[in-house]
């Protein structure tokens, strides 16, 4: 009866994937469920035809190549910060749209990465080697020095990103280089107000009638860079129509255990909600003070507000008891299958009860770390700044493999980007985020606590906040290089209170940081690594990696689906039409002057956006929805409200992507924006 | 070994009742447990003079009486909004303290009742008579009758108000009669910055330094009431002494099902978190913006932090992975003790199911529930008055026990004292309120929803919130009196903005409150009486019932504790001269002038605030702690962190009572106010 019960197990193992579930790796696409299910199977040349004609905008976005020259379409929110920063109080790019009519007026983002990822090198058995029968810090240090040593001999030049990436939690090790193109120039943008129609009301809601995109160019010494593998042109597709969508989906977490199921749902969620939703409130009422203020804290509320509804998501699902007991009985299961082996089980050991016990240790100090190594390094861009010139010095100074993984030389150039960026830091700005921020630290860490009392001093947050970006020169590019460059003797030089605001909680940070490595991340990474292993040898490499925001490919249909919410069937296409029934003539239901404009000239029967079963996650904004022939039939821009259970699980009754439909894209730009030369390069006469 | 087993239920079915523990009711104390405990049995006679000498504010708060002339003590917070009615932009009484400096100079609160329960009768029998064998909707239709029933035949004059009471869930029905005092005039409140030195960086915590009193006094036919019941004085009490509270604790939910705290959990946190978090940014800018808009949005502020605070409190509790075991255990065993005994199996039936599918069926619709019947009714004042008119006109056109419980005659009064309040209304803050509700609605229910369509149409939030408020009529308390005396007809010939609102919503806020009332309240209460029956039979009523806003009374003693924050000792009692040592000259750390100025008279020694193990919880606000000669040894103001889990359960060695010291009371009043008329009156000579 031993084969049953393997049997069974194995069903369970993979918590029933369901159909088109799965952002699959490029060097492990299931070409043959592809074919069973839709009958067809991409061969070789056209999975890497199809990779290299993707992108990836360095910390956020997915992208794709659209001509030979270089030029690249994304989500208008992937492109929205640099049209921003290329605003001012009398242009504002963000409210107006942008279009350079000729290529010359195409105008550098002054904080935009792209990457191409070239090559890809499976490097699993050098890391186990060095991190066999290792755990907590140990298994800590010994990976980050194997890391750091693959991605050292890696990078030759900086033209190039070489990435160390750990899938399926250590069941899998890659090298990946990346081609960087750091010359960025914005090409098109329409007005904020037709990106995102509907706003947060409808963000992660489908029927929508969103613009959601953008159109940028990668130079290369000044002039367009060659892009001979890039995706053609398609119209909309058809309902049932098989669709491929390539991107870079961040983070995913099918392949955690209950304990750290209840974590997320008990200790993360409500922090981050909480944090995030006070915010909100906040920068709200603070952008509604004048139109300025509106403007320069828009990008920021933008993301809060989507990542606020995202956390709300994922709260939501982890509530949702059958979900739950669905993946706590396959665990059960998963370690019934490595009972029953001797040598798993012996390789496994205690992996689950270490995980339990590591966040168990973990509850009591995450609002610390939350606070001093996340909002920190996540809130204020000055603050940001800051604290990358304090640790980067005494980073730097120590051996590649010995250093926080954020330090390592692959990641430097990044950094060494942020900090010469010339997007402009407005001083009120910052010192609302600050001062919110050491609010949220005294709150939660107690006003005798002695980082809060060394950051206060006897100051409210808002004075202690002046005090530290009045008078701070972090707020100029040149100076951040220079201490940048001038390493640790310069910053220590340097009396600038933004720099003293930093030493005044580094080493707390750095030790809730340690503790956070050593006793949670590092315990939990050696016990998954087992757990992972053990997967493998139960039911083989069948299934797909968490996302980690590296390149993967999923297939899917177009597909409409019932609502979770109403229990009404929502039909798979809007149309552009559609727009104009649905426009209130106030924000965010206001459609910009340039649609009311040309309503007699859109075909209102045009589809505009469309759902898919694709699985995508946050990261895959930008992604080419593409047919099998490569050619672009859409543009991811987001997911339903149901697609954020996708975190956890995929359920393909309601998960779907959601994007923008290539007619739509054309029908626009060539009709409302007289964008004939995009037009043109997008559909190049044969 | 059947005798076993029971013995084994029993202990369990208490879920380990830890010393200390319970809100007994003055018709059930236990003072067998006191005296076994503290060598002090209560006698009938002490309970009474006990209850006599304590009093409710009706709506918020507890108060007791400490003079034979009316004289109430309460909290500053309790008597709050009264000080900042009467404030104006010149006279700011909640910065400035208040003083009635001869008894001429008390000044009328313009919404608060304080009432005092002077009969108490067991009704149990008339109501299983009248629901017995009911459920859902026919249950819920009964209990409305026979409760409406049983306090119409009790009330016969408005200065006493009847309220019928439901204990353990069902288990004991009983009518309390209260006498009511209308006539409240303020006689002391010293400044906010002392009342809530700390703010809510410090609230809910310990070492505290705060004085958070005020003295009212109750008035009968233009003079001081005769109270001849009443607590005497007496110097703080020693670390372990035997302290009482009585008070109103407004809500524990220590004896609801495993099914119901996963809905707290799951569903009812996360909304009422989320929702309270970006309200309180919003308001906390808005109040930024003058020192006007801080006036007048900070008693809504001080009350929203405070309840943000609790929810989080409660959602960290409801994450404690052995307490909530500890309780779904004790489920799992009184379903055993209950399935032994075929007659109450039989009895109890279901009861456990229902409960769950009850809440399984409310999850989709409880935002809407939220968003409809309990926002609008607890947000703005001005929404919820204009509710109370149109509600209020349809109800009273029905029989007493067909009416929503809101609306019966025994408690029409309050809701007309609040109506006819002089209280100002400020339409800018009624708008920020307005416009924030409109857009959860929207955000919630999606934008198109037939009501939030209705109420925005084409609008914003805040140009429909500006369209109802602008030209409401129901800003002035003569206009709300005229319309609610006006009764169905008035209402309806009235075309005022704000009643347009709630007629755009009556229809959707009715339909969920039904069926939250049949299907979700009136299936979960029917089923809770008959496990709280079976329970009795089990074990005999041993134990407290859930806090339900009515009088209790605890016991207990001053007692140290252990952080579970940072594991440190904390000592019983803070001393005065530790205020100055914490100031820091900012808010909320900042001392007000006079006590700067007094510095040097008070006696830095004199024990401030102190903590107790005494079981208590929100609602409890202004209760005195009395020793057992019933003389007040101090005055509750806060629980510790650790507290807020009181809500699910009591634990008893982190769980405190935070109180201001009699001591402390006296030293400030005598030496920093000046109050020599009140010093006297509170000691008069013997």
């Amino acid at each position: 009866m031993r084969f049953v019960l393997s049997v069974v197990v194995l069903a369970i193992l993979t918590v029933g994937a369901r159909a088109d579930e799965g952002m699959w790796t490029f060097h492990d696409f299931p070409s043959a469920k592809v074919q069973a299910r839709y009958g067809f199977s991409p061969d070789q040349a056209w999975l890497d035809k199809a990779r290299k004609s993707s992108a990836r905008i360095a910390g956020i976005c997915s992208a794709s190549f659209v001509s030979d020259s270089g030029l690249v379409m994304t989500n208008h929110h992937c492109a929205h910060e640099c049209v921003a920063d290329l605003s001012t109080k009398d242009h504002d790019f963000v409210k107006d749209g942008f279009w350079a009519a000729a290529q010359t007026d195409e105008k550098k983002c002054p904080n935009m990465e792209i990457q191409r990822l070239d090559d890809i090198t499976d490097v699993t058995d050098k890391v186990t080697a060095a991190t066999a029968s290792k755990s907590g810090p140990a298994y800590t240090a010994a990976l980050r020095e194997i890391s750091a040593s693959i991605e050292k001999s890696c990078q030759t030049d900086t033209a190039h990103r070489c990435e160390f990436v750990n899938l399926y939690h250590g069941g899998q090790f890659m090298l990946y280089r990346y081609k960087r193109f750091t010359d960025v120039r914005v090409v098109f943008a329409p007005e904020l107000a037709m990106a995102f129609f509907g706003g947060d009301p409808d963000n992660f809601e489908f029927p929508r009638y969103d613009l959601d995109v953008s159109f940028v160019r990668v130079y290369e010494d000044g002039k367009p860079a060659a892009t001979p593998d890039h995706f053609g042109w398609a119209p909309a597709p058809k309902d049932g129509e098989l669709t491929f969508i390539s991107g870079d989906p961040a983070a995913t977490e099918r392949e955690i255990t209950s304990a750290e199921r209840v974590f997320d749902r008990d200790v993360v969620a409500p922090m981050i909600v909480a944090t995030r939703a006070e915010w909100r409130g906040i920068l709200a009422q603070w952008m509604r003070e004048s139109d300025e203020q509106h403007r320069i804290g828009e990008p920021t509320q933008f993301y809060n507000e989507n990542s606020l509804k995202a956390w709300k998501g994922r709260q939501a699902a982890l509530g949702d008891a059958a979900q739950m007991k669905r993946h706590d009985d396959a665990e059960v299961a998963l370690k019934a299958g490595i009972a029953g082996k001797p040598d798993l089980a012996k390789a496994v050991g205690g992996a689950f009860d270490d995980i339990a016990k590591a966040h168990a240790m973990f509850a009591p100090f995450y609002h610390r770390f939350y606070l001093l190594e996340t909002m920190s390094h996540r809130g204020s861009d000055l603050l940001a700044d800051a604290v990358h010139l304090v640790r980067g010095a005494d980073e730097r100074a120590l051996a590649d493999g010995k250093r926080l993984d954020e330090y390592r030389d692959s990641a430097l150039p990044d950094i060494e980007q942020k900090l010469a960026s010339t997007a402009p830091l407005y001083p009120a700005f910052e010192k609302l985020e600050i001062a919110f921020w050491l609010g949220k630290l005294r709150e939660e860490l107690g006003a005798d606590d002695a980082t809060v009392k060394a950051l206060l001093g006897k100051d409210s947050p808002e004075q202690a906040a002046a005090r530290y970006v009045d008078g701070s020169k972090l707020l100029d590019a040149t100076e951040r290089t220079r201490l940048w460059k001038g390493g640790r003797s310069a910053v220590a030089a340097s009396r600038d209170p933004m720099l003293e605001l930093v030493r005044k909680i580094d080493a707390a940070s750095r030790k809730v940081r340690k503790t956070y490595d050593d006793d949670v991340e590092g315990v939990t990474r050696a016990a998954h690594e087992k757990i992972a292993r053990a997967r493998f040898a139960l039911q083989g490499r069948t299934s797909y990696p968490d996302a980690t925001f590296t390149l993967r490919l999923s297939y899917g249909a177009v597909s409409g689906y019932t609502s979770t919410a109403t229990g009404q069937r929502v039909a798979p296409f809007t149309y552009m039409g559609g727009a104009f029934d649905r426009a209130t003539g106030q924000a965010p239901f206001a459609l910009p002057k340039t649609w009311l404009d040309a309503r007699s000239k859109i075909d209102g029967r045009v589809p505009f956006d469309f759902v898919t079963t694709n699985d995508i996650i946050g990261g895959n904004s930008g992604s080419p929805i593409f047919d099998k022939n490569l050619n672009i039939v859409g543009l991811v821009f987001d997911g339903n409200i149901e697609s954020l259970a996708g975190d956890f699980w995929y359920d393909d009754t309601a998960n779907r992507a959601v994007g923008v439909s290539s007619a739509a894209l054309l029908e626009a730009l060539a009709h409302v924006y007289h964008a004939d030369r995009l037009v043109t390069e997008l559909q190049p006469k044969k």
